[in-house]
């Protein structure tokens, strides 16, 4: 079922709350591939209902990011979520969610703001207030769903963090299930952002998993440090690629690392032209 | 009931939730007197469970604040409580609501920030990050009891109208029941800090709803001009008074007016000693 307004998922949500059914949340921008699939089914599995968010979040986005180009696919969205066994797809309007949608700043609008030191780094160095948006839209969505698990991929590994820390610094009554990365046969991790590729950059796309895979291998081979960790990555880079960063961070208070350890989150980012790649490994 | 712990809480509501119970809020930092008493009894009458949560809540008084000696009497909460057919004062610890207690700056904590024109004036402007503090623990609050009703007095207006900012921009399934100010006979609101006061200076406490009442009943008589109603008030005050505000906003946005309307807020702060004092009338 496709819903537009809040008011109609409140309802039907009530309804299920009677019954004593459970009721599971995949937050999503809609664009759903494999990797959203696997967190619908999981959800699908694991609760009686599943509801699957499918919202472009304006203040998620910084000034010149790809808000207005980011790809839409509702039609095909809900058919995966439908033939999935999806039992909501909540597709609401900016407006919708932000009524006064010309008020979106913190001088008009009551945010979400989770710690500094967990955004002050990797995506959120240079996605300022990124963050700030992603909480507030999923504390919206939790107040409007009031879900017993929400399904997140550990893709957005930071983002996932972030969330974690949120549900549990307000005591939210949500359980936060996170879902593994799924990747395409050769290692590429699956986006929404991939279709910004040009086949040839989605050979140079590989270069994020591979430089993960080998840090990994490196690191079950008995490398620890950090500095040399790193040093292993330089060789697979050329010159279409920006790194933005590669670090090792604490799996969960994003704390850096000078030695790996198994509680290591190896996190990379790096530009192909315009289009900015992420991925991460977890060094257990 | 008297519990300690939030799993305790979330344990008795669940099971209320159930049997399809309803259940009201009643957020107090204790010291309980007749005007919270007027908020206990709506709940009691209106909804099937009541629950009152009594915290000095650390994180909303600034620095140089009364934090320490704030007054605490949680034996006789807890008898007034009882008394008026309350079912659980909940008196959690501060490690109980704020585990990290040593990391409560916004570097550390997930924060609920309303809008900074809603806190860039009256009470806030002198009391920085005040409202960032009762945003978070009114949130958490919420969370942990998942009420269908929340009452606050009209004594805090500027709280009660970020709180009812805060439910409509995060989407909180909870409805805010504002309740009217408790006065003594002489005009006084009940306030806990009104224990402050010497008897002399209980004497230089009326000028507060002195003054809103004269401003009340010269707008009835026809005068609008916020400047004209201003100056209404000073021939109220002694050299005892050291008036931090008295000011004429919007209802709803806390707009500042120039002419006083029904939607109108006439606010006034001032500080008796080292007591500051706080009181509003409506002009409705």
């Amino acid at each position: 079922m496709l819903y537009h307004k809040i008011v109609e998922v409140r309802e039907k949500i009530k309804q299920w709350k009677k019954e004593g059914l459970t009721v599971g949340l995949v937050p999503t921008m809609g664009a759903l591939h494999n990797g959203h699939l696997s967190l619908i089914k999981k959800s699908v599995e694991k609760c009686d209902k599943t509801v699957v968010s499918v919202f472009v979040n304006p203040i998620q986005f910084c000034p010149g990011e790809d808000l207005d180009k980011y790809p839409r696919t509702l039609d095909a969205d809900e058919k995966l979520c439908n033939d999935a066994g999806v039992d909501i797809v909540f597709s609401p309007s900016p407006v919708e969610m932000y009524p006064d949608a010309q008020m979106l700043s913190n001088d008009f609008l009551t945010y979400v703001i989770p710690p500094f030191f967990y955004t002050n780094k990797l995506c959120g160095k240079s996605r300022v207030g990124h963050f700030d948006g992603v909480c507030t839209v999923v504390n919206k969505l939790f107040n409007i769903v009031q879900p017993d698990f929400a399904f997140f991929g550990e893709k957005d590994r930071q983002q996932l963090i972030i969330l974690k820390k949120m549900v549990k610094d307000l005591n939210i009554p949500v359980q936060i299930i996170p879902c593994p990365i799924v990747r395409e046969e050769n290692g590429l991790a699956l986006s929404s952002r991939n279709k910004y590729l040009s086949e040839d950059d989605k050979v140079n796309a590989l270069v994020l998993s591979k430089i993960l895979f080998n840090i990994k291998s490196c690191y079950n081979e008995g490398m620890k440090d950090v500095k040399a960790l790193t040093e292993t990555a330089y060789s697979f880079l050329n010159d279409r690629h920006s790194l933005e960063y590669l670090e090792f961070r604490d799996a969960d208070n994003l704390e850096e690392k000078t030695a790996a350890d198994n509680n290591t989150i190896v996190f990379i980012a790096l530009k192909i032209g315009n289009v900015r790649l992420i991925d991460n490994i977890s060094l257990v």
